[in-house]
């Protein structure tokens, strides 16, 4: 990571590039500060509505609360039997990839010095329900492609380098190169 | 996909099977109302936070309206130099995971006429900032590790049966097996 700021209290898009440098310069020196946990519970409601609660976070070594707990839900809309109560999962899976594609530019380009005025995005993903429906078994249940168009409000000599940033992205990475997901289920124990 | 509700209005885990089943059929005699797309807009705000908007999507052959707007906001906490206004993206994309796989499970269940009379998810992501902060080029910015523990109440004799849906998921699908996203970038030309 290049950093275009020294020492100095220096802000750029919002970003407080020392801060930044600081925490570099913390996990160059000790790279098991490196290691970060993101964790939250999942409840089902009811019919297709689920939701989840997130409090906490493990970085640099310790656990942190976050400033609030954070409440998403999640649905499913009416063509597909649900009530539409809240976005969908493949709506929060594209806003997780569109969201981590700005932080991700945005960070990066403080760090250079480039100054960002306005960065919007607009995504796509295509399923083919008969994947979910188990219809077709050469059909996957998943996202078979997703699109995303970034505009970008930057000088234009800065774009080439700004889009040179997008890969990086922690959830473009797992989404394009996949993760393994452990699963255990367990069967509730009642007391009563 | 199996089910145990023929013509008969009958609903289980709050499901109306009956819907399910009549999507069934609808896409099995017209494959090309498989085809669904779910889109949304993001915005970038201030620092690490971003905005996205969610209005409509595509499915049954047709662009449907949510019932509402929804907004999902996305930040990054303190220690990466954030304002931990709202979830990370990375929480973001668990929650989608969660949320996929709860549905799935109760929906599949509820087609199998299996009563589920509660599920809960806790769901873990690793992470290693290396990744992200471009310090080591053997360590990916995305998680590495995701583990998912699904606590069941449902009768004993069933649990198996429940289990065999979870790898139906979408989002499960989508996370596990990787998707390509495609991406463009647009500098935003300014009519002043």
């Amino acid at each position: 990571m290049t950093a275009t700021a020294k020492n100095a209290e220096i802000t750029v898009n919002g970003v407080n590039v020392t801060e930044v440098i600081d925490l570099v310069s913390a996990i160059e020196a000790s790279p098991e500060l490196a290691q970060s946990q993101y964790r939250l519970t999942n409840r089902w409601i009811d019919r297709g509505h689920s939701q989840s609660r997130i409090t906490e976070f493990f970085s640099g070594g310790k656990i942190h609360n976050h400033l609030q707990e954070f409440v998403l839900d999640a649905d499913v809309p009416a063509p597909l039997a649900g009530t539409d109560f809240a976005a969908t999962p493949g709506e929060h899976l594209l806003n997780a990839l569109a969201a981590c594609i700005t932080t991700t530019v945005v960070y990066y380009a403080a760090l250079h010095g480039i100054e960002i005025r306005s960065l919007q995005a607009s995504v796509e993903g295509d399923l083919d329900l008969r994947g979910f429906l188990s219809l077709s078994d050469n059909v996957r249940s998943g996202f078979e492609d997703v699109r995303l168009n970034l505009v970008i409000d930057a000088d234009e000599e800065d774009l080439e380098k700004l889009e040179s940033f997008i890969p990086i992205s922690p959830m473009l990475d797992t989404v394009r190169r996949g993760t393994q997901v452990e699963i255990v289920v367990e069967r509730q124990t009642r007391d009563s």
